[in-house]
Protein backbone atom coordinates (compact mmCIF):
# COMPACT_ATOMS: atom_id res chain seq x y z
CA UNK A 1 0.00 0.00 0.00
CA UNK A 2 1.18 3.57 -0.38
CA UNK A 3 1.40 5.86 2.23
CA UNK A 4 0.99 9.60 1.31
CA UNK A 5 3.77 11.66 0.29
CA UNK A 6 5.21 13.94 2.46
CA UNK A 7 3.47 17.02 0.25
CA UNK A 8 0.18 16.38 1.64
CA UNK A 9 -1.78 14.22 -0.91
CA UNK A 10 -5.22 15.32 -2.39
CA UNK A 11 -7.93 14.28 0.65
CA UNK A 12 -11.71 13.59 0.00
CA UNK A 13 -13.69 16.28 1.85
CA UNK A 14 -15.96 15.38 4.72
CA UNK A 15 -19.32 17.42 5.01
CA UNK A 16 -21.16 17.22 8.32
CA UNK A 17 -25.24 17.76 7.73
CA UNK A 18 -26.27 17.61 11.52
CA UNK A 19 -25.28 14.32 13.12
CA UNK A 20 -24.51 13.04 9.90
CA UNK A 21 -21.65 12.68 7.82
CA UNK A 22 -21.32 13.48 4.09
CA UNK A 23 -18.32 12.09 2.19
CA UNK A 24 -18.98 12.74 -1.61
CA UNK A 25 -16.01 10.43 -3.44
CA UNK A 26 -15.16 11.43 -7.01
CA UNK A 27 -13.02 10.14 -9.73
CA UNK A 28 -10.35 7.40 -8.60
CA UNK A 29 -9.32 6.72 -4.76
CA UNK A 30 -5.71 6.39 -4.24
CA UNK A 31 -4.55 4.55 -2.02
CA UNK A 32 -2.99 7.12 0.20
CA UNK A 33 -6.74 9.17 0.06
CA UNK A 34 -8.02 6.05 1.61
CA UNK A 35 -6.47 5.62 4.47
CA UNK A 36 -6.67 9.15 4.89
CA UNK A 37 -10.61 8.82 4.76
CA UNK A 38 -10.78 6.22 6.91
CA UNK A 39 -8.49 7.74 9.43
CA UNK A 40 -10.78 11.25 9.18
CA UNK A 41 -14.39 9.38 9.45
CA UNK A 42 -13.31 7.69 12.35
CA UNK A 43 -12.11 10.49 14.08
CA UNK A 44 -15.41 13.08 13.35
CA UNK A 45 -17.26 10.23 14.01
CA UNK A 46 -15.79 9.80 17.39
CA UNK A 47 -15.69 13.90 18.27
CA UNK A 48 -18.86 15.00 16.98
CA UNK A 49 -21.22 12.03 18.11
CA UNK A 50 -22.05 11.24 14.67
CA UNK A 51 -24.65 8.74 14.38
CA UNK A 52 -24.59 7.88 10.39
CA UNK A 53 -22.42 8.21 7.47
CA UNK A 54 -23.55 8.87 3.95
CA UNK A 55 -21.18 7.61 1.13
CA UNK A 56 -21.95 9.40 -2.56
CA UNK A 57 -20.52 7.94 -4.86
CA UNK A 58 -22.17 9.08 -8.14
CA UNK A 59 -19.49 10.64 -9.24
CA UNK A 60 -17.78 7.40 -9.57
CA UNK A 61 -17.85 5.11 -12.56
CA UNK A 62 -15.56 1.94 -11.28
CA UNK A 63 -15.77 0.09 -8.01
CA UNK A 64 -13.19 -2.22 -8.05
CA UNK A 65 -11.83 -4.43 -5.53
CA UNK A 66 -9.74 -1.83 -3.59
CA UNK A 67 -12.50 0.61 -3.33
CA UNK A 68 -15.19 -2.01 -2.58
CA UNK A 69 -12.73 -2.94 0.38
CA UNK A 70 -12.48 0.42 1.59
CA UNK A 71 -16.43 0.99 1.77
CA UNK A 72 -16.59 -2.10 3.34
CA UNK A 73 -14.01 -1.27 5.84
CA UNK A 74 -15.36 2.04 6.36
CA UNK A 75 -18.69 1.17 7.26
CA UNK A 76 -17.16 -1.84 9.81
CA UNK A 77 -15.56 0.94 11.48
CA UNK A 78 -18.19 2.99 11.61
CA UNK A 79 -20.45 0.60 12.99
CA UNK A 80 -17.89 -0.21 15.32
CA UNK A 81 -18.24 3.10 16.71
CA UNK A 82 -22.09 3.12 16.75
CA UNK A 83 -22.36 4.87 13.71
CA UNK A 84 -24.51 3.39 9.87
CA UNK A 85 -23.22 4.12 7.10
CA UNK A 86 -25.21 4.02 4.17
CA UNK A 87 -23.80 3.96 -0.09
CA UNK A 88 -25.74 6.17 -1.92
CA UNK A 89 -26.19 7.31 -6.10
CA UNK A 90 -24.50 3.72 -7.00
CA UNK A 91 -25.00 4.43 -10.93
CA UNK A 92 -26.46 0.74 -12.45
CA UNK A 93 -23.39 0.19 -14.56
CA UNK A 94 -21.08 0.04 -11.75
CA UNK A 95 -23.77 -2.61 -9.74
CA UNK A 96 -23.77 -4.72 -12.52
CA UNK A 97 -20.17 -4.53 -12.33
CA UNK A 98 -19.61 -5.46 -9.35
CA UNK A 99 -22.02 -8.56 -9.12
CA UNK A 100 -19.97 -10.13 -12.04
CA UNK A 101 -17.21 -9.24 -10.20
CA UNK A 102 -18.49 -11.61 -7.12
CA UNK A 103 -18.66 -8.07 -5.00
CA UNK A 104 -22.18 -8.02 -3.59
CA UNK A 105 -20.75 -5.77 -0.12
CA UNK A 106 -23.03 -7.83 1.70
CA UNK A 107 -22.60 -5.62 5.10
CA UNK A 108 -23.41 -1.98 3.37
CA UNK A 109 -26.78 -0.52 3.08
CA UNK A 110 -27.11 1.43 0.27
CA UNK A 111 -29.50 3.93 -1.00
CA UNK A 112 -30.85 5.50 -4.65
CA UNK A 113 -29.25 8.80 -4.01
CA UNK A 114 -28.17 11.11 -0.71
CA UNK A 115 -31.77 12.33 -0.06
CA UNK A 116 -32.93 9.17 0.38
CA UNK A 117 -29.72 8.01 2.52
CA UNK A 118 -30.07 11.04 5.45
CA UNK A 119 -34.15 9.63 5.20
CA UNK A 120 -32.85 6.08 6.06
CA UNK A 121 -30.59 7.38 8.74
CA UNK A 122 -33.57 9.50 10.25
CA UNK A 123 -36.25 6.73 10.37
CA UNK A 124 -34.02 4.03 11.93
CA UNK A 125 -31.97 6.20 14.00
CA UNK A 126 -34.41 7.77 16.53
CA UNK B 1 -21.34 -16.15 -22.94
CA UNK B 2 -23.62 -15.49 -26.30
CA UNK B 3 -24.69 -11.46 -26.99
CA UNK B 4 -27.77 -10.79 -27.76
CA UNK B 5 -27.89 -10.98 -31.85
CA UNK B 6 -28.61 -8.16 -34.03
CA UNK B 7 -31.59 -9.13 -34.96
CA UNK B 8 -33.53 -8.05 -31.43
CA UNK B 9 -33.55 -11.10 -29.46
CA UNK B 10 -36.65 -11.93 -27.79
CA UNK B 11 -37.54 -9.37 -24.35
CA UNK B 12 -38.53 -10.44 -20.93
CA UNK B 13 -41.19 -8.09 -20.52
CA UNK B 14 -40.73 -6.09 -17.60
CA UNK B 15 -43.86 -4.27 -16.37
CA UNK B 16 -44.24 -1.39 -13.20
CA UNK B 17 -46.70 -1.50 -11.10
CA UNK B 18 -46.38 1.57 -8.27
CA UNK B 19 -42.75 1.83 -7.62
CA UNK B 20 -42.21 -2.13 -8.13
CA UNK B 21 -41.39 -3.81 -11.30
CA UNK B 22 -43.35 -7.06 -11.77
CA UNK B 23 -41.10 -10.04 -14.74
CA UNK B 24 -42.77 -12.71 -15.94
CA UNK B 25 -40.47 -15.12 -16.90
CA UNK B 26 -42.12 -17.91 -19.44
CA UNK B 27 -40.33 -20.60 -20.37
CA UNK B 28 -36.64 -21.23 -21.02
CA UNK B 29 -33.85 -18.14 -20.51
CA UNK B 30 -31.03 -17.71 -22.90
CA UNK B 31 -27.76 -16.21 -22.28
CA UNK B 32 -28.67 -12.89 -23.86
CA UNK B 33 -31.85 -12.68 -22.59
CA UNK B 34 -30.86 -12.99 -19.50
CA UNK B 35 -28.10 -10.36 -19.58
CA UNK B 36 -30.63 -8.35 -21.44
CA UNK B 37 -33.20 -8.36 -18.79
CA UNK B 38 -30.54 -8.08 -15.81
CA UNK B 39 -29.64 -4.66 -17.87
CA UNK B 40 -33.27 -3.57 -18.53
CA UNK B 41 -33.87 -3.85 -14.65
CA UNK B 42 -30.83 -2.32 -13.67
CA UNK B 43 -31.75 0.89 -15.66
CA UNK B 44 -35.61 0.55 -14.41
CA UNK B 45 -34.57 0.48 -10.63
CA UNK B 46 -32.47 3.58 -11.45
CA UNK B 47 -34.09 5.65 -13.50
CA UNK B 48 -37.81 5.72 -11.20
CA UNK B 49 -36.82 4.78 -8.13
CA UNK B 50 -38.26 1.21 -7.77
CA UNK B 51 -38.08 0.07 -4.65
CA UNK B 52 -38.51 -4.01 -5.47
CA UNK B 53 -38.64 -6.30 -7.96
CA UNK B 54 -41.03 -9.42 -8.24
CA UNK B 55 -39.34 -12.35 -10.46
CA UNK B 56 -42.61 -14.41 -11.55
CA UNK B 57 -41.67 -17.88 -12.30
CA UNK B 58 -44.67 -19.85 -11.97
CA UNK B 59 -44.29 -20.21 -15.51
CA UNK B 60 -40.98 -21.84 -15.43
CA UNK B 61 -40.41 -25.53 -15.80
CA UNK B 62 -36.69 -26.28 -14.96
CA UNK B 63 -34.72 -23.88 -13.24
CA UNK B 64 -31.11 -24.91 -13.83
CA UNK B 65 -28.02 -23.80 -12.02
CA UNK B 66 -27.23 -20.76 -15.04
CA UNK B 67 -30.92 -19.54 -14.16
CA UNK B 68 -30.42 -19.65 -10.57
CA UNK B 69 -27.39 -17.57 -10.63
CA UNK B 70 -29.04 -15.29 -13.29
CA UNK B 71 -32.04 -14.85 -10.24
CA UNK B 72 -28.98 -14.56 -7.20
CA UNK B 73 -27.24 -11.90 -9.75
CA UNK B 74 -30.13 -9.54 -10.29
CA UNK B 75 -31.28 -9.72 -6.65
CA UNK B 76 -27.73 -8.65 -5.63
CA UNK B 77 -27.82 -5.70 -8.51
CA UNK B 78 -30.99 -4.79 -7.56
CA UNK B 79 -29.79 -4.07 -3.78
CA UNK B 80 -26.69 -2.61 -4.64
CA UNK B 81 -29.30 -0.19 -6.13
CA UNK B 82 -31.58 0.04 -2.89
CA UNK B 83 -34.11 -2.12 -4.40
CA UNK B 84 -35.78 -5.74 -2.53
CA UNK B 85 -36.34 -8.48 -5.35
CA UNK B 86 -38.89 -11.06 -4.28
CA UNK B 87 -38.93 -14.58 -6.46
CA UNK B 88 -42.69 -15.61 -6.56
CA UNK B 89 -44.61 -18.84 -7.78
CA UNK B 90 -41.48 -21.57 -7.73
CA UNK B 91 -43.30 -24.51 -8.23
CA UNK B 92 -42.92 -27.26 -5.94
CA UNK B 93 -41.16 -29.75 -8.35
CA UNK B 94 -38.62 -26.90 -9.50
CA UNK B 95 -38.37 -26.31 -5.68
CA UNK B 96 -37.37 -30.30 -5.02
CA UNK B 97 -34.80 -30.02 -8.31
CA UNK B 98 -33.22 -27.06 -7.23
CA UNK B 99 -32.61 -28.13 -3.74
CA UNK B 100 -31.49 -31.85 -5.27
CA UNK B 101 -28.74 -29.88 -7.33
CA UNK B 102 -27.37 -28.20 -4.08
CA UNK B 103 -28.83 -24.55 -5.00
CA UNK B 104 -30.73 -23.34 -2.69
CA UNK B 105 -30.56 -19.78 -3.13
CA UNK B 106 -30.09 -18.43 -0.13
CA UNK B 107 -29.51 -14.52 -0.95
CA UNK B 108 -33.32 -14.73 -2.62
CA UNK B 109 -36.15 -14.19 -0.57
CA UNK B 110 -39.52 -15.81 -1.66
CA UNK B 111 -43.19 -15.63 -1.65
CA UNK B 112 -46.01 -18.59 -3.16
CA UNK B 113 -47.28 -15.70 -5.48
CA UNK B 114 -47.18 -12.66 -7.08
CA UNK B 115 -49.90 -11.61 -4.79
CA UNK B 116 -47.85 -12.19 -1.57
CA UNK B 117 -44.35 -10.95 -3.34
CA UNK B 118 -46.42 -7.57 -3.38
CA UNK B 119 -47.55 -7.63 -0.08
CA UNK B 120 -44.14 -9.02 1.47
CA UNK B 121 -42.57 -5.66 -0.12
CA UNK B 122 -45.02 -3.00 1.10
CA UNK B 123 -44.80 -4.29 4.43
CA UNK B 124 -41.07 -4.07 4.86
CA UNK B 125 -40.94 -1.15 2.23
CA UNK B 126 -42.61 2.09 4.67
Amino acid sequence: MNLPTPGQPPQVPVLALGDVLLVSLQGELHDGMAEQLQHDITSRIAASRVTGVVIDISGVDIVDSFLGRVLAEIASTARLLAARTVLAGMRPAVAITLVELGLTLPGLVTALDVDRALELLSQRGT
